[in-house]
């Protein structure tokens, strides 16, 4: 979807763009060829994007001047092995995937770390994009400002020269952590806030008011530890303004504002997953993953349990062992100023 | 409204709550008495609660442990001359005032350091408490976390002693200028964030779903202004993620976000105000006591423009002086990992 979207800017500043399916989207890419629209979009693609099917990439992929990756995070191994190989070095790739990789010792990384390692020693150009950007309403021109992070200032540029409209909008950073933590915290976080709203659901009835109060709290509570992860992970918190921006528009999106509201309904996680009907949901991978290295940090001394109590509280709760009301006087605390 | 609101956890508590009106308030308090409900409020005041009209203050003052201050911005002079004379130095005063006075020199000044200040010889102890809590939603008992601030934490926490329910949570701080600050800035961002709803409904039709990319976009924006205004203001963002949690709850709460949207719709200054009916705006007396500190401050070489795009806007928008089009490419930089 997010990738799709991203054909508006590139085609509309006057670019070729080959939107190409992985051989799981065959069937959108026949009917978008068809329609002149992606089925999921509510408005038709601009004149002049290309259709590929992934039995052409090569011909996709033919003097691109760069590659955007539309893959989910269980899609990053597929990418490395079906689409690298086939992209040169000095084509830069831009990818949409949100998440990050926890070892067993508690590190964490970056997918643009991962796939540099992996596929090295040929040297490709890894950048990615964060911020605050929903598919949909990027379709329809709302304002929208995101963040481009690789290594090389230049290269960003000119993937932003490509890409920029007058409505999207693209800050440049080499603090591709920092991004990439934050924008994959965010997806942990906006279930947590939302656990809040079938919580007052169940308190106070499913036609209640909405409960901002304590999505507030939760909000709150989401910055506090998303600054202290990115310190730990990033080494600083520039970045954590893009991660608020970019939990607030994932508090108010479809699926993760779905999960949220059923599990403090009180619904189980199998209640909750089969009401997903199978589909991705990057926010229970993305806690798990950051719940297992905090554990392991804490463990091992270099993180303080006291420091994330919500983000060990989700992860009980996936896991099954906890119910989702929320421990609020664990939130509480001092502060001294000296 | 937040005065009365917090009769519920004291009263709830088992203590002695006089509800007192000010010289504008005779009617309500007569009508809550006659009632038991505050005209505002969708549910009655716990068993027990006192009213006293403004007359009987002394009375209502009699051997208190705590006072809790109500007023406006408004009424932050008035206060200091017709109550506060009247309480003992021994009884804490906690204040639910939110804003910020600011100097022609640039140089902003807390309620609570204020009232010390003009207050002195007398060592009153001035508290004040801040965070994402609206009094509706106190007032139905939704989750809610606050937080105290205050010169003396022993204070701090025997008022959290009286004031703590199982769903009214409360931080102590002594970072009285960092959570005045916070708290303060985020009534004027709250307006910002509000502008794209009003701009996307004159962009796409006032049926259009809501725009979140771009909402996200000021959420992120404000984020980054609030934080680098803390450092400068209080030296320290410590409490930003209090300002975070308040901007997320008043966005959805009623005035601010009605003001915001008109003035993103297009709506003129005057047009906007007829709207309000007179109602006490506490979003533009901020903004206009921020955006002239800034603009001294900027003059002075002490902040630079380049780091307040938005509230420089706001500041015209709410002069007259620019239309409520956001300055996008303004928010955009470059941020290199060092």
């Amino acid at each position: 979807m997010m990738g799709s979207a991203l054909a508006f800017p590139a085609r509309e500043n006057g670019h070729s763009v080959r939107l190409t399916g992985t051989h799981l989207d065959d069937e959108i890419i026949s009917v978008s060829k068809q329609t002149g629209q992606h089925p999921k979009f509510s408005r038709p693609f601009p004149e002049g994007v290309e259709y590929f099917h992934f039995s052409d990439l090569k011909a996709a992929l033919a003097d691109a001047d760069m590659v955007i990756c539309g893959v989910s995070s269980f899609g990053v191994d597929w990418f490395m092995e079906a689409v690298m190989p086939h992209i040169p070095e000095n084509v830069p790739i831009l990818s949409v995937t949100k998440g990050l990789i926890a070892y067993d010792d508690g590190s964490l990384e970056s997918y643009p770390e991962y796939w540099e390692r992996n596929t090295a020693p040929r040297r490709l150009s890894i950048n990615a994009v964060g911020g605050a950007c929903t598919s949909y309403e990027l379709v329809a021109h709302d304002q929208t400002i995101v963040s481009f992070c690789g290594r090389d200032l230049e290269t960003l540029a000119r993937m932003r020269d490509i890409m920029s409209t007058d409505y999207y909008h693209i800050n440049l950073s080499t603090d591709v952590m920092g991004v990439e933590a934050a924008v994959a915290l965010k997806n942990a976080y906006a279930l947590g806030v939302t656990l809040a709203i079938g919580l007052g659901q169940k308190e106070f009835g499913l036609d209640s008011p909405q409960h901002y109060n304590s999505q507030a709290a939760l909000f709150c509570q989401s910055t506090k530890e998303m600054g202290k992860l990115l310190r730990y992970i990033a080494g600083s918190d520039d970045e954590l303004d893009v991660g608020i921006g970019d939990l607030y528009v994932t508090v108010f999106s479809g699926r993760t504002r779905l999960v949220g509201t059923l599990l403090g309904r009180g619904f189980t996680m199998e209640e909750t997953e089969r009401e997903l009907n199978g589909v991705t949901m990057e926010s229970l991978v993305i806690i798990e993953r950051i719940g297992k290295a905090a554990k392991r940090l804490v463990a091992d001394g270099k993180l303080a349990a006291a420091d994330f109590p919500l983000l060990l509280h989700m992860d009980r709760v996936i896991a099954g062992e906890s119910s989702a009301e929320i421990p609020w006087d664990s939130f509480v605390n001092y502060k001294v100023a000296v």
